[in-house]
């Protein structure tokens, strides 16, 4: 062979073996936990939307001019202002050079020179110790006494968080061993916010589902604890209870009574209990109030609080601040095992600490300003207008979607969701069926393809077989969301016919 | 029984009941690869630290009056001044009523407005899509190219991160499957940074150990890599190769050759590349530079570059700014299967997004004040000061350490860090197997109680059997740095003295 023959023989050679190489990672390959994970919230309905507004930004055609998101709860993104002092505060942290600025008030100056204190060389630059600022942990504290009208709480027990989902895995991740992992029971309510199924799956866990009966709000009762206990025992080992209080996709509120039998059940069972309070701020039902567990317990007697293991997360992105990107939040562990504390720590620390600017805001919302404060009054104005409005349009949302044939909405007491029940024809499940969906995903697919709504389907949130439903939030602006309810009329109603053969 | 005993023995039953009742959550119930992390860079010599602190704090004396932290690598902490231009845009883009001040400049508030233009609601507020702001990834991925000459990056490779860390743990946790974790080999360099350590733990994967040439300057040999490569085959499948350059805790900086080496190795063992380059703007060694791993794989040629899976990892947390409390980070991930892509994307999205502000951060790192802007001046200055000065300090702690008798110390090319090889009499070691510790972690416990310098022991990176070592920054202020390293000057002198009875 001549060396210009040989030259090219060994070329192809090489062009051979790159087209045969396998990749290392492929769908075979990949870690079979990351593939079970689901998380319908940013789910293959919220792709196809984003693909649709490339569409239109394009210059593409549809019956309706833009996709509105009412699949996240993503208040700012749905146009809602941020609270000014809070952003004041963030600001002088992150550009010190501001505290000379006379436009910058007094009280966010303090707030902004103590948070600094608390930072390595004063900057918001320095990691922080991982369980967050120590003078930030304080004033939660401080925060959750006086929320439950004096009920202890111990500084150290409370640890930051990247948005309370970081806290929810990290408990997670303690309680979910990894060898025999397919043997710890999680109890979630059905429906659930996906982050925990997301999780459990990711850990490979059992995922142990409690039902909220629809037919009475939503309510938690315990017989279907029991049941559902019961149940798991024969396969798994319950270990955990997760409990969100407000609802999410519920909306629910639940009652003293209610969190009585939780913590009771939690108790003779054993229970290590997790429960999700980042809606606490977004109580609308007059009727209704929120009760922290901790507080139940406390008020349950010593025997109660001094044993059962709680931890309650809190968060940055709901309540009336709506400040998601930040990813700020809390949590504050009770009866934790202090050998098991030290070893939470130690896993904290390997991702080092959660944002700084994110516990700055998580300052501000335990530390807000007070009546004898200048910025009080218009502090108080401002979250005053976004509580009252989130009341008024979960009002609005049961009322008119109530009105329309075939949709039934228990009331929106708290958090941000509307989750209607809807009738789907037996048609359209057929169809469904065949083209191996969620009927409730064809129902919100071909929402989305009519009118331009984003919402999820209520099976990426788990719903009694036979049953579909889908969440909404209920953030945008009260006139959006009056156009949002008459499209969704519209549309169920046609819906309805088409696949009812009432045409 | 009366009612009256009756109601006593009750009482002492739930008491009795409460007392025996166990916690759910303990060391021995504990998921047990929690327990197997260990992160040694805020281990317990740095709990240890703290305590010492908070003594001296509290009115305790101590033969030193201040603990220095030499222990990780917080610019801020230790006095470093952030980047104004960094902190003007952040603060913009956290209260944009700041764009109407005439004390920001334009070039800040033009960056910001894109910023904001990019965020839902144009507020920092929103959640941003899972991979990151849109325009934060073109400036990224336009910041690549120009790094890499003309290399071309696709912006759709590039995602956000929470810190570089969280970038690590997404894709080792694509790589370790589950189930048979304990089959998945991760190379890793030894000594590492314990981040690559602990998430094998957590994972449950296999760690396979290259050692680093500490003769030849902590050179990558590709001889050894062969070695490891091997021995790891008889026990599990080595699936991927973790590459810190430059090299944190060695401060090497590898060499073209050796790049095209490890890729070319990579390549043929079908290796997934994990290319930690968060030190990428940390180079000190005249005679060194860096070369990222993804031009070096263009440069091999298109049966390399378009083959090989290579995720490359950048920080804010370092470089000239040292933003850590920002947790911003991205990472660019070439030849990664489409589908697996999308799988990545779905766990990112689980936990939603990076932080904004760590975004914004990231944003100005990659997009800087060119020449022909106002801002250039000074943001010029402020780098050039920054790195000029830790170039001064690596060549100073070299100098300093070298001329201790029983310590070695490589040069610190880049990074952050000098990791001097130190000699522990024999007395001394058999006085920590005693004590059941690490030979190395007597002495810095007994460095830090005799001179409050806080260091890491070799052994929490890795190190050859029966060499010792330990990691120290070298952040302190260039006065603060020369008391320091007199003061180990003068501690290991007397070390030697004391267990080798030549007092």
């Amino acid at each position: 062979m001549t060396n210009r023959n040989m030259s090219a023989l060994n070329e192809s050679i090489k062009i051979a073996r790159w087209i045969l190489r396998e990749k290392t990672l492929t769908l075979d390959t990949l870690n079979p936990q990351v593939k079970a994970v689901e998380y319908a919230v940013r789910g293959p309905i919220v792709i196809k939307a984003g693909e649709i507004e490339r569409y239109l930004e394009e210059g593409g055609t549809k019956p309706f001019s833009e996709v509105i998101k009412a699949n996240i709860g993503d208040a700012h993104a749905m146009g809602q202002k941020p609270i000014t002092f809070l952003r004041q505060v963030v600001a002088l942290c992150t550009f010190p050079e501001l505290m000379d600025s006379p436009s910058f008030p007094e009280d966010a100056k303090r707030r902004a020179r103590r948070i600094l204190q608390g930072c390595g060389g004063h900057s918001l630059g320095s990691y922080s110790a991982s369980p967050g600022v120590e003078c930030i942990r304080k004033d939660i504290a401080a925060y959750i006494e006086q929320r439950d009208e004096g009920v202890p709480s111990d500084w150290e027990n409370v640890y930051l968080t990247t948005g309370a989902s970081d806290g929810i895995m990290t408990i997670l991740r303690l309680l979910v061993s990894g060898k025999d992992s397919s043997r710890t029971g999680v109890m979630i309510p059905i429906p659930q916010y996906p982050l925990y199924s997301a999780a459990i799956s990711e850990m490979d866990a059992v995922q142990v589902n409690y039902y909220l009966d629809e037919d009475n709000c939503w309510a938690l009762d315990i017989n279907e604890l029991h049941r559902s206990y019961q149940a798991a025992k024969q396969h798994c080992q319950p270990r955990v209870i997760c409990i969100i209080n407000p609802g999410n996709p519920t909306g629910q509120v639940q009652s003293k009574k209610c969190i009585e039998e939780v913590l009771h059940f939690a108790y003779e069972e054993n229970l290590f209990v997790m429960s999700d309070e980042v809606y606490q701020d977004n109580v609308y039902a007059p009727d209704c109030q929120f009760h922290s567990f901790k507080k139940v317990l406390y008020e349950m007697g010593p025997e109660y609080f001094n044993s059962v293991e709680l931890v309650s997360f809190h968060s940055t992105s709901k309540g009336y601040t709506g400040e998601c990107g930040f990813r700020g939040g809390y949590m504050e562990v009770i009866n934790m095992d202090p050998e098991v504390k030290a070893q939470m720590v130690k896993l904290l620390s390997v991702r080092l600490c959660p944002p700084l600017a994110g516990q700055a805001a998580m300052d501000v919302i335990v530390n807000p300003p007070q009546p004898e404060e200048h910025t009080f009054k218009q502090f108080h104005q401002e979250k005053s207008s976004v509580l009252g409005a989130l009341a008024e349009k979960a009002k609005l949302t049961e009322k008119i979607l109530n009105a329309v044939p075939g949709i039934k909405c228990n009331p929106v007491q708290g958090a941000m969701y509307a989750f209607p029940r809807i009738f789907i024809p037996p048609k359209a499940v057929e169809e469904a069926k065949a083209l191996g969906m969620q009927p409730d995903m064809l129902y919100c697919l071909r929402l989305l393809e009519e009118t331009g709504i984003c919402v999820v389907p209520g099976s990426g949130f788990g719903q009694k077989d036979g049953t579909y439903h889908f969440r909404m939030t209920i953030l945008p602006s009260i006139e959006k969301l009056k156009v949002l309810l008459g499209k969704v009329r519209d549309f169920h109603i046609g819906f309805l016919k088409e696949y009812s053969g009432l045409e």
